[in-house]
């Protein structure tokens, strides 16, 4: 069974790597997680828990463009064997299949996907709106398509590695799929308005991956959706709006992430299409 | 105030029908309403409905194409005085702009939005969809563009007819806006899975109003914003997928818009943001 989904070439490269073969499913030893979004802020923090906390783990960081990732860079330098930087932009489905591609050669399965990457602000291009007036349909068109269809897409392409997987070479009972969404994204929970298209994106993202997660369930993949919200943690994407954030409430990317990996890591069956805060507590729609 | 959003020869025609100015605001006996998506289905009914049920009331019914719209037509020789037919197509804002422009310089204000089109499928374009394996970014981006960003550019640009408009001339103390969401648009209801971009597109709708809806609380416009459920309607939208519809629930298109503007009629300012079904029950986010 394991023979089949490896290249020569790649079997290769798993032996030097530590792999081997279990009679029940493919197994690498500390597991195979991929972070998407990876270049900086809390996807960059991600990588480097992965691989500082499980000296065994294997991580795949995508981003757009690896060679320009100076963090990422850094890390490949010290993790050398476990740490795979491959190119992937959530707004090109090619690039998704191409990663797919390139994990399925070299480790066929998966055992934890995180969806990292989202915008909220670009210079010139997307502001947050703070009326309807100023809502355009370029901006909800692109958080959409950045926020919640590429995520999506990502799980789609990773869904078959992410089934063989399962929690093999873990602690885990299960494979993970754990996409960053925000508590802005609750409707329920929605009292200030504004920033309509971020807003609208990720609550897009949340009945998405609530959708795919009952189809996860009916079919008895060995997979766990969640969601989760990072709190407000002091990166790039945060920084232009960290001013009205109370005391205390402005958390690093070390102390968010520490957080969101103890949730990934006791993630239940129960938890499957859930949507959790950075301390456990679990957000309304 | 009411000469200067008229221009005088749209006075002139307002004088023809009916119109006064109060010294408080703009003043349609019978009360002015939009309904957005007309053509057919609902949308249609909501327009027979209203002109049938108020014989002072005027309509405003809006569509991609009112000279193809046989069920219009046959409604405009019967009333021809109170029924007006504009084009809008809610993927291009050009053409919603034109219809504000046309509704302030014939009526200075609104008292109702109704937002009824929405997509579900088009043959060989958009299917809904039965797994992950089928989720395509064009499908989730059309399906975001008719049934999210459409409604909310609407809603836009007649703001400040709504605004001008309130309860005055109807037995309502606001002016509403209502749109068409659907039970599969809820996270928490959502059980069965698939249909991804129809249910995220009406999810990211939901969000879209509710962030609304709170600007229009704080500034205190007179203006109530919900959403509603219609049950599964026997209409073109529902026809394909009409099979598995438990017997006593496939509704009439009159006895579903007969509930929606009961339901519309009844809004009071503390159903603002909120999201009903046909028989007045809230549905969960």
């Amino acid at each position: 069974m394991c023979l089949s989904v490896l290249s020569s070439s790649s079997m290769m490269r798993s032996m030097r790597r530590g792999f081997f073969c279990s009679s029940a499913a493919l197994r690498w030893e500390g597991g195979v997680s991929m972070v998407q979004g990876a270049s900086r802020g809390i996807g960059l923090e991600f990588v480097r828990q992965l691989l500082e906390k499980n000296d065994k783990g294997h991580v795949i960081a995508t981003c757009r463009n690896p060679d320009g990732a100076t963090g990422l860079l850094d890390l490949k330098k010290k993790f050398m064997e476990r740490l795979n930087l491959l190119q992937l932009d959530v707004t090109k489905e090619s690039t998704i299949e191409a990663a797919a591609t390139s994990v399925r050669e070299s480790y066929g399965s998966l055992n934890l996907l995180i969806n990292a990457s989202g915008i909220l602000s670009i210079p010139d291009v997307l502001q947050p709106e703070t009326t309807l007036t100023k809502v355009e349909k370029s901006s909800l068109l692109l958080a959409y398509e950045v926020n919640a269809i590429g995520p999506i897409l990502v799980i789609k392409h990773m869904w078959p590695l992410l089934k063989v997987g399962g929690g093999s070479g873990t602690e885990r009972k299960h494979s993970v799929v754990a996409s960053l969404s925000a508590r802005v994204g609750s409707i329920g929970d929605n009292g200030l308005g504004g920033w309509h298209s971020y807003r609208a994106s990720k609550t897009a993202l949340n009945q998405l991956t609530k959708t795919i997660s009952v189809e996860f369930a009916r079919k008895k993949d060995p997979i766990v959706c969640i969601l989760l919200h990072p709190g407000t943690v002091d990166t790039d994407l945060s920084r232009p709006f960290q001013r009205n954030v109370p005391k205390g409430k402005l958390f690093t990317k070390e102390f968010s992430v520490q957080n969101l990996l103890s949730i990934i890591d006791n993630a239940k069956s129960s938890d499957n299409g859930k949507f959790f805060a950075w301390d456990g507590q679990e957000i309304p729609w």
